[in-house]
This record gives structure tokens, sequence and C-alpha cells, in this order.
């Protein structure tokens, strides 16, 4: 119901907003390049076949640095190729480019006076032949270097006149990383408004690329339940290239594969598969707000969520192309596969896999979108009849071109619903039932292809034409974009790409697969074996030492051995409290040295009592709890959200109180130790895990603390040398009622104080560490080899 | 290291265990049956041929209730099928064959003097020979009717002397459902001491079947990665057949295929798979402790767990072998299809089925762990091998036996890791390279199957005899299988299965799919048409009626409409919230109309700033938040565990302090206070959602209530007329501080109070929801039209 209503709307919406009549002029700057040649005059001729009976009337402005001349010869040769629809006759063909012929003109641009003559012509046309100006379309298709110029001429010498619109068209790149893109962005913004930009992403006008949103919305109840975590196992968007970059290396050199295809093209792509879908597809702005939602739940990427290749050729042309000397090396990564995660309800845990690359097996680009299987089929493989069993794949394929279907396509396993296409400009495939493709036959596909294929180009000019801005990449779209990737490229621009022969003989050698939350080569390499410590005598690998300490048990090892030794005891610990008195009251402390073991413990130890836990922190930072410096953020991120403990089991610190951080009078302290009372019998942990500074401080209790060091408070505020300044903590006496603490120290750093500590007696004042002795409880230093041995 | 110790001690341990030679008396009850025909007078001879040699003595005791002459010549006839191992010479094979005869007798055993006879008897020749008595087994093949009076036999007139044991076997059925396995194990728990008895399941003496647990162990390094949700993606435990239950249908209809074989052998290998990995196999208290985890952590079974299905034939036989009339129909399925979920962190999520049936296309019966595959082939299909492609299906299967390999087998696929067996008894399979199953070829595999097949019985035999009890039921084993599977039987007893064919025939009929925690079949039933309300003016089925109710507004619909309207209100309100504020303070009441409200948003509102919306609880039972009474239990159940709230801003009431429940001097109803003050601004809620009781209570505030009603406190504590009595609740003048109030009503049953509360004007003494008028927010109420026009 809701749903018609907006669509009457805005059919509506779109009758409103026809214009009166009027004359429009179209520049197309760069009109002897390789993209005008072979796609952009074809387009603004079609452009021309579609509009020219609808009363607005055009002239088309082909413009070039190439002196008129010569300029004049190039375009002539370009516009000869001009071709009309199939369904046009050949002579009524000739004559529609004759007229078209006659409307163009090539100018060259290239001073201020050159701009004014084009007005000055402009308006000479318009007043001579009393056409009023309905706007003016600047298309450049030059290199970025020359965009600021020609915007400046534009504005200052050639905007249409008042009443008439002005639209100009960008084409990429738009800058090399966030801040050109951001500097690039602003520096045209002094010339054009947002609205007057339109920047082309060509691959936003592919016929199936332009299908993801309104298929979505036509398909909307099949796929409301379909389109989720619940249900989809992974996405893939593909750009597989044969071809390589031989005569383009001087581009290539500088941009490399992701700022290439996988920034622009392939990152829309995503935004149109993943985005929740807008009520109402025709409107910019929520398109753009969806978008933008999505593009910041976009988890964070970085080195380890990207496999990089090079095609082995690659490094031959660039010291060709660029006259580099022999022993020239090029890291410029000609293969990428990124591992994309999007931390919302919708699609947490599942993985969308880009992946592009030149030299490759075969030319292809596709979206997959691969559901789970949760069928069960009772018969055996040989009794079953393939395309419709719930035990084939199900997947829907958008087909953006190529490969073994030689064009674009629409795919929807028939095991999962019968879609619904316009049937005006889509089309069933009938033919190649036994085609091979993902893994099933084009048989067990309710497959549908356009009618007429219709260039990218030529869609994406009758939309600037009608100023459709949804296919097109406003400045937010294109910032939010780079912040995804430029932390990704900063972190892999010394990385060494692999180096793949090209072609059908790359076989398996860039195969890759998720690990956790990376991506990693399925076929690794041989990796350099580290050199273990020097020579002397060393512990055995395995071996854990097992000595005293201050009076107190001490076990030592490797770190990893520590960590893992760690967790055993703290399960056993965790279990036998659990067994003896129902629950386990853990206080953890925050840093670097646990993050290992909340790692542990969260990966390995399956059977720990977490049901029966309760976790409380042994300090906090006086920062919001959702803030990455929290220690509470910490333990969530690293251990929480992989297990289950209650959520009345878990005691964040309460340092964020009336809209404030750890105000004395907000009695944060005071609250957590009522908790505490509350909860915790005799106010005693089961095991409280602390940590050492260099300083000898321990928990947030640094030496000569006015508080906490003694006295009878549970909890206390104090102040910290290092930022953050203040925080929150559980005072020494309250850590001494425990009954075990461990004290964990790892690394180099920790040899000193280590020392220094094994020999000082109690002196909490100097060293709060010191004063660490369980009134009845045990207490165990784990110190890896680094900080025991040094 | 570690493990290495443990072996040492294993094999220490087994070396100890031995006992000094002896004479071992065996009593095979029902010796002339069809199991001891088919398999257990071959087992015992087969016990006999492996151990004779080995210093013990042994004398065989066939016994049943038919009269000597004729059982004397029954028991000879199942023992001339006897035969020996392969590699035993004929001749050889013959003389061991005449010996075992000679050490067998058969007796009629009906009353208390036949077992004191056989006592003598064996005490007779025990003192004649000069034996020292090691042990007697009592093997019980004889219908479970017959259990009790046999054992109470054993016990009182045929026990062993001091310094030997007693050994008993038991077959199955153990019992019908939980009450009847209890007592039977009540009563035999009279007779014998648990270490005496062994409950065979043959399951476990499958070949491929034990080696479960031995090949987790043993390729533990390759497996501790891949052993969990993280990297399963389903197992499939199966057992079909082709044959029919034609012939054993007075026993069948009393049973079905649950209780035959799914409640026991398909569970007990779920157990192989999915129990914690003991440290060390050979000890059966550690193994019972695992399995006894892993039964605990199984998620109850409900009627929608499973689908059930009757092959066609079934009822005739039933009508022909029970002699019913034409019209019985036996709702007893013959097919089941189950899903079991672990809710553990190792296995959460990872859907484990369960299948078996009769009159299927294939016998056959496997385990198929299936793993995720996490993959990115760069290589286009037809480009690849396949063997090793990451791309390939990852599987490890246990295959138990017939079906297209037509005996036991491992299999693991090349493209996970060459696991490690047994070479003394597994070798690898070399032939049939091309045979297809699972989806791969058998060459994609590591196969391993049996050098030498044995039969299970023979194997439960000789672990009988060498005390290794863990293949064994013990009693707290089957009563925590019962304990899953009863509530299911219960469940579904009036369900009627679908009836299918039979055979080939059955095609996807069964096939079957998960839904949520449920499972369906695929091809749906046409499913009856409910008749909509009775004739007369109703409102048309998707409209939404927006009126007024005691001057407030009030919005009315059918249920689900009303529910997706509040659903978006809730959203909308949060948003605006969040845009306005940073955060959205919601206040939920408990109860039962809220679940539908709760699931809607968990699943259908992708974008709802829960990242920035603190839940706090209206109300509360005074019971532990982990009760499933606790209106925070319900919240988290529907709501909380499948959203992403931060822990710091979910705001249980403190209900439990101290270990106690709901005591005034433990302050809860201050510190919730306390908290709302500190947290949320002037204590104004954006949202309160109430309900309404059938006496005109809200939240826990109920008629004539000392508390809550007016005055200063914030939260309160209150005592409900209905169980359980003591609640903790938001006082009225709390709740009409929010923003926004909206109360909900739905079902016939609110209609009395919903017209009352129309009329009467503000007396919340009498009627608590009168008092609800936000003093400067918003009050809407919705109510479905049940409640609103009855």
């Amino acid at each position: 119901m809701l749903r018609i209503i907006i669509c009457a709307a805005c059919i509506l919406g779109s009758v409103l907003a026809q214009e009166p009549p009027g004359h429009v002029s179209i520049i197309l700057l760069g009109a002897t390049g390789d993209l005008a040649k072979k796609y952009l005059w074809q387009g603004l001729f079609q452009l021309y076949l579609d509009e020219a009976g609808n009363g607005h009337s055009f002239s088309f402005h082909g413009a070039a640095l190439t002196r008129p001349e010569q300029g004049q010869r190039l375009m002539a040769q370009a516009l000869e190729r001009l071709s009309c629809p199939p369904d046009v006759q050949p002579e009524r063909c000739a004559q529609l480019r004759e007229r078209f012929l006659q409307l163009s003109r090539y100018w060259q641009l290239q001073t201020a006076e050159d701009y004014v003559a084009l007005r000055e012509d402009i308006e000479t046309r318009l007043q001579q032949e009393g056409l009023r100006e309905a706007g003016r379309i600047f298309y450049f298709s030059v290199p970025a270097f020359a965009y600021l110029e020609i915007a400046q001429h534009i504005n200052s010498s050639c905007r249409p006149g008042p009443g008439a619109w002005l639209r100009v068209v960008l084409e990429k790149p738009f800058g090399h990383d966030r801040r050109s893109a951001q500097e690039l962005s602003k520096e045209l913004g002094t010339f054009f408004r947002e609205e007057e930009m339109y920047r082309v992403d060509h691959y936003l006008g592919k016929q199936t690329v332009a299908q993801i949103l309104p298929f979505r919305d036509r398909n909307w109840k099949a796929l409301d339940r379909l389109w989720s975590r619940h249900h989809v196992d992974r996405v893939e968007i593909i750009m597989k290239e044969t071809v390589d970059a031989e005569g383009r290396i001087s581009f290539y050199e500088e941009y490399g594969v992701i700022r290439d295809v996988i920034q622009n093209h392939l990152t829309e792509i995503l935004m149109y598969v993943a985005m929740e879908l807008p009520r109402n597809l025709s409107d910019p702005e929520e398109l753009l707000r969806r978008k933008l939602q999505t593009f910041r739940a976009l988890r964070s990427l970085e080195k380890g969520s990207v496999v990089l290749g090079q095609y082995q050729a690659y490094g031959g042309q660039v010291q060709k192309e660029l006259q580099k000397p022999a022993g020239y090396v090029s890291l410029t990564p000609t293969f990428a596969g990124v591992l994309l995660q999007i931390d919302n309800l919708r699609w947490e845990g599942v993985p969308f896999i880009l992946m592009s690359g030149k030299a490759l097996d075969e030319r292809v680009g596709y979206v997959r979108i691969v559901f789970k299987n949760r069928a069960y089929c009772t018969q055996s493989e040989s009794h079953r009849d393939s395309g419709k069993s719930q035990c084939q794949p199900r997947q829907i394929i958008f087909y953006i071109g190529h490969g073994v279907l030689g064009g674009p396509a629409v795919l929807v396993s028939r095991n999962l619903f019968k879609p619904s296409l316009p049937t005006r400009s889509w089309q069933e495939i009938q033919e190649m039932p036994d085609l091979h493709l993902f893994g099933q036959q084009l048989a067990d596909f309710h497959a549908y292809r356009p009618r007429q294929e219709r260039d990218a180009y030529s869609i994406l000019i009758s939309h600037i034409f009608h100023r459709q801005k949804n296919s097109f990449i406003t400045t937010e779209n294109l910032l939010a974009s780079w912040d995804v990737w430029t932390p990704l490229l900063d972190s892999i621009a010394q990385e060494v790409p692999r180096i793949y022969p090209g072609g059908a003989s790359n076989q398996h050698l860039l195969d890759f697969e998720q690990e956790g939350s990376q991506v990693v080569f399925v076929q690794r390499e041989v990796e350099q074996l580290v050199s273990g410590p020097g020579p002397g005598p060393v512990p055995g690998d395995f071996s854990i030492l097992r000595s005293k300490y201050r009076n107190s048990s001490l076990v030592s090892a490797w770190p990893e051995e520590l960590i893992a030794r760690l967790a055993s005891d703290i399960e056993a610990a965790a279990e036998w409290a659990v067994r003896h008195r129902g629950e386990f009251h853990l206080a953890l402390s925050g840093g670097a040295s646990p993050v290992a073991l909340f790692q542990r413990l969260a990966t390995r130890h399956y059977s720990f009592p977490w049901g029966h836990t309760h976790l409380w922190l042994v300090d906090e930072r006086c920062v919001p709890l959702t803030d990455p410096e929290s220690n509470f953020q910490g333990l969530h991120v690293h251990l929480l959200q992989h297990i289950r403990v209650p959520y009345c089991n878990i005691h964040p610190m309460p340092v964020h109180l009336h809209r404030r951080l750890c105000v004395e009078e907000d009695q944060g302290a005071e609250l957590y130790a009522k908790e505490i009372s509350a909860l915790v019998s005799n106010s005693s942990f089961d095991l409280v895990l602390l940590g050492v500074g260099t300083d000898g401080h321990t928990a947030s209790l640094f030496p000569h603390s006015p508080t906490g060091l003694e006295g009878d408070k549970l909890v206390v505020l104090t102040e910290s040398p290092a930022k953050p300044h203040q925080r929150m903590s559980l005072s020494l006496p309250l850590i001494n009622r425990a009954k075990k603490v461990a004290v964990l120290a790892m690394g180099k750093r920790k040899r000193d104080i280590a020392l220094l500590v094994s020999r000082v007696g109690h002196e909490p004042q100097k060293w709060p560490i010191s004063g660490v002795l369980p009134t009845s409880g045990q207490l165990i230093w784990y110190m890896d080899y680094d900080a025991f041995l040094g």
C-alpha cells in the first residue's frame, strides 16, 4: 500500500519536473580523444536521436587544444563512425547523421578568449534563431590535471544566462587518495555548485549494474527475507581482464588496480548490493544517505584485508615505457583480492570479496550473491533432478559483460524464485541451456538479458540530460569511498605483490581465502624462518619454568606458552569456583599484554564457564566506554563479543555519568564499590589479573598516589602521568582481598622493573606493584623470558 | 608434550589393569533368537579365538525358555554357522569350532531353580577342574520386558563368588521415554551396580563410528583449528534404509524411527562428533563427563525441529500384522529429519542434521562434516583442476557402511589435509577413482577403509571382556539422551507424518530445509486457508485506523499491522532522538504482547540506531535474571541477542543482589533510580512502552499499590496478585516524565478493560493504567481490533 503511493508520487514528480523546451548546448572537451571517439560522440548522437523530437533544440561543440583545421579533421573522423540503433533504416540514419553533423562544430579552447568566443557564438545563435536557452553541458573528457583551468574558464566566461542550467561532467580519476580528492573537490567547488557537477563512474551506466537497485526493488517481496546475513553466504564483485597495462603504463604506474577500478567501480557496485533499499529509488538524496550509512558501516581495511599481485611482464613494461634502469622495481599491483566486511545487523559476518586484475585467464565482470544452503536432500545425488533441488547452489548473478555469456545478463537460480524484470527491456535467455557457469548449467537459472544492449555512456549522457543525478558520484560519496581505501593504500604502499605469469598459466597462484578477518593466498609462499634468540643456553621451545619471585610462585615461558598457561590456569580457577560456589568473579586489566590472553580465551577455551562468570574491570581510563582507548572497549573487542557472558554479569566501570567523565561528585567510584559489595561475596574476587608498568604502577595505581594505595575505599579515582590522565581503579586493599592475583609482565621493556621489584620490599608508595600481596589468597607472577631473563 | 605424558600414562594403566588368568563363564540369554544366530554366537566364537590362548579358560552357556531338547537343537543350528577369519586354515578352523562346541551348553532358564542349577554347575566345574573364577558375563538378548525377572534371578542366585566379577550386557530398547528409561534403570540398579552393566548400542562398535574419536585425537593438530562453528558449515548424521518394517510391525508401531535409531545410534554419533575431545580417550569417566556437557548444551527440541514421514504401505502393514480394522490410522513415523543445535561457543549456529528412514532410495549410513568455503578461485572453472582447488567442497565423511562404497570408510577432501589413520588396521582406497559421491569424485578424497571388516558385535564383546566401558551407554548417558528426545516425542505424538511412496519415487518429497531454528519440507503442502472473521463490516486487511482514546492518539489495526506500525514508530522516535540528542532511552515492558514487537525489531529494522540506544526495563519479576520468567530474559531471548547494543547501554533491573531477590535493605530500587538519574537527562525517558492487564495494572503497578502510584520515588518494589508476587517497577510519576509513552494492548482478553478504561477518569488507585498521562510528553494507545473492537 505504502509502496504504491510512493510510486504514484514519483511518476507525478517526474511529470512536474518537465521543463519548458529550449536550446541545449553540449560542449565535449577532449572531443578528439580516445574516449570521445569510442563512446562519447556516439552517446551524444544517441541523445540527439532520442530527444530531438521532444521539443528541445541542440548544438554540439567539440573542443580540444588542437588547432582548428587539424581538430576539425580529427573530429570529422570520429563523427564518421556514428551509427544508429538496428531498428532505424539506413537512409533515415544517413539523414539523421547529416543533421547531427550540421549541429556540430569544432572549437580550439585554450585561452580565456577562446571560451569567451564560444559563449558569444552560443548567445549569437540563440538570439538569431530566437531560442530560449535551456542549459549547457560541459563534458570533461580531458586529463584530470586540466580540470581546474577549464573549470575556471567555464565559470568566468561560459556560464549560461539566468534561468538556464549548467552541468559539468567529470571523468575519473577523482584524485589519488583522500587528500587529493578532497583538494580537487574543494577547488572545483569554488567554480561549480554541487548540483552542477556530474562525476561519471561509467560502470553505473552499465545495463546490469543499473539494474541492481531496480531489481532489488521490483523483487522486494522475495528478497526482503533473503537479503541479509541470515541467508547470504558471500558476495563476489569481480572484474577480470585478459589485457595488460601495456601502452598505459605511465597512467597505470601511478594508480594500480585498486585506484583504477576497485575504489570506484567495484565499490559503487558493492554499495548497490549492500545499502538499505531507498523507499524512492529516484530520490538522489535518499540514495546518497543510504549509501553513506553503508560506507560508515564498512569495517576499516588493513594490510591483511588484501592480497596483491603483479603480472610478470609488468616490470619490463615499466622499464620500457618509463625509461627506467634495468634494476628498477615497481610495486604497483595489477591484481588485488580484497575482503570487505560490513558491520551492521544486515551484513555482519558476510564476506564481500572484491577482485580485479589484468592479464588473467578471461575477461568477465559480475556480481555473484551466493546464498547459504540450509537444505538436506534425502534422495541420493544420482536420483535427483538438478535444477530445482534445494541442494544445488542458490545464487543471484548480475553478469556485467563478456565471459561465457558474452554480454550483460541477470541470473537467478531456479531453486530461489522467479524474478520480475521489466519485460519491455529485458527478455529470457532461451539458448545455450547446457552452458556451464558458476557450478551450474544455464538451464538451472532464470536467465535474462537486455532486449537491446546499450552502451553505458549513452545511458549516462541521457541521465545527465534528464538531471537524473542518482547514477553519479557526489562529493560526499567520493570522499566516503576514499575514506575506506586511503588507509589501505597507505598501508600497502611498500608491499611486494606476488608475481604471476599471466593468462591461464596463473592456475591456482592467485586463489585466495578468508582467514578470520583477513585474506591470504591459498598457496602460501615459503616463509622466511625467523632466526631464534642468539647463542647461549636458552630454555627449550616449549618448556615452562616454575620458580619463585618475591616469595610467590613464578611461571615463566616464551610468550605463546605463557599465555596458553595463564589461560588454562584461569579456566581451571573458573571451573573450580563455579563448581564450588556457583559463580566466578574475574577482574581484568586493560592494556596491550592481556590482548593475546583475551584472544586465546575467546578462540580456544570453548568450555570455559562464561555463563557463570562475572567480569569486572581492574581499572579504566576516563573516556567514554566506546572510545578505542577505553579498557572496556578493548575487553569487548578482543573477548566479550566472541563469548556469551550474560549481560548482567558484565560490569564496566561507571566512568561516564551525567554525560561527563569521572567527576568526583557523580560518585562513580562509590557506585562501582557498591556493585562489588552487592555481588561479590566479601568483596573478594576469585581472580584479579594485573599488569605492571615500567614505573612500577599496577591497576591504575601510580607511585605516590594519594588514593587507593591504602585506606578503606574499594574503588578510587586516580591520576596517571600518561594520557588520558584521569583513571578509575580498584584499590590495593581491595585487590589484596582476592582469592588469587595473577600479575602478567611481558616483553623486554619490563625487564628493568622486573629486576628492581625482585629486590625491593613492601613499598607501595614508591612501587605500587610491591604492595600486591593477597591477605589470604595466592599470588602468581606470569613473566615471559624477555621480562624475566632479559 | 602434555599429550605424550598422558599417553604414556594410559599404556601403563592398561598394563596395570591386567588380571591374573582364571575362568570366565559367558551366559547368552536368548541363545536361539535372531540376534544370537546372526551375530552373538559368532562374536563369542571370535572372543574365544582371540583370547583362549591368553591364559583364561572359558565356558559358554546358551540359555532360553525353550525346553532342553528343542533348545539344544536350535542352538546347535546356530553354532553350525560359525566361521573363522579368512587367515585361518579350514582344518584349523574346524578344530577350533569343535573345541568351542565342547565348551558350550544349552540351558533352559525359567525358574529360580534353573538359575541355581546353572550356578551350581559352574561352581562344580570350577572345583572339579581346580580353576579360579575370573568372572561371569550374562548377555541379555531377550525382550526388554523380561529384563527385571532375569536380573532378579541372576542377582539372587547366580552372582559369582568373591573376587570374581559380574558383567551383564543389555540390548536396547532401554525404555520408551525418560520416565520408563529411568524406571527400568532404577529397577536394574537394585540388582546390579552401574559398573556391572554394559548397555550395548551396537553402532558404537561399527568400525567407522569407533574411529571418530581416535581420528579426532590423532589428527588433532589439523582439526583443532577447523573443528568449530568458525569453520564447520553443517554436520549430517544419516542412516537410510531401503527395507521397510514389514514383519516387525508389532515392535515398530510402538517405537517409530526416532526411538528405533535416532535417540540412540545417531545421537551417540552426534556426541562423538560434537563433544569436547577428552584428554584421555580410554578414560570412561572423562568421556562421560564430556558427553554430558554436550548433552546439556543441546538446544531443546520442539515440534518444529523435526519433519516426519511414513511410507505409504505402512498403514496396510499395521492393519495386517496387528489385526486392525480397515479405517485404523497409525501416526508412527518411519522417516524423520531433525535439526539439532548446540548452544556452546564451539558449535553455536552450526546445524546438526540427523535423518533416518525406511523405504528410502538407498541403504547407507554416514556422518558428513561440511566445512565452510571461504576461498575465491581466481581462475575460471574450466581452467581449474578440481581435486585440490579450495573452491571445491571441503568435507570429512565417516562412511559407516553400505551405499556406493559398500563398506566402512573415512574420507577427507584433499583440499583439507592428509589425515593420519592407524595403518595397521586402515588402508587407502585405490580403486574406483571416478566414483561420484557427495558432489565430488572419490579421487578428490584421501579415502581409507579397514584392512579387515569386523562385525560390531564381535568388537563390543571383546570390549566387554576387556572391561573397556567407553563404548557402552551408562545410565546417566541414557537419561541425558531421553531428556533431549522425550519432549520432542511428546510434542509430535499427534503429528500427521507426510506419506511417501517409498524407494526412488520419493524424489524431492522428503527433502527438508532449515528455516530459522526449525526444519520444514522443501515442498510445502497446500495449507488449509484460515477463514477470515465472520460476516459484517470489518476493517480492510491492511488498513490502520487512527482515532482518539481517552483524549490521546489511538492506532488500531490487525495484530501484524499494529506491531509493524509500532516498530516503525519506535524506530522513527529513536532516529529523531539520536539525531537531536545523540542517544535514545527506551524503557520496555515484559510479558507476551511485546514479543512480536521485539522479534520484528530484531529481524526487520536493520538500520535501527541500536548503538546509541539505552534499554531500560519498565518492570521486573523478582527472579534471577536468567530465569525464563524474568522480563529481562524475555528481552534477551527475543531482542538483545539478535542486535548489537553496547553492553553498558543495557540496564536490567537489579532484583538479584547479595544472592537474594528484591530485599528492601539491598536497595535495588534505589540503585536503579540512581542509574536512571545518572544517565537519563531529567529522568525523562524518550519512550516508555507499557502494557495493560485485565485488572487495569500497568508496569508492575497493581490496583491499590501502596507504592509507585504517587510520590517521589522513581523505582519501587511492589506486590503482584499473580506469581511471582514480588516485583520491581518504574513508578507512575517517573513514567509520566517520559517524552513518549506507548501503551500496547492486544487480544480479546483486553477488550473489557479497554472498554472500561475508555470511560473512567483519572483513578490510578483503582486502575493504575488510568494514571498514565505524560506531564509534557505524548501518549499513544496501540490496540489491535480484538482489544479495541472486541
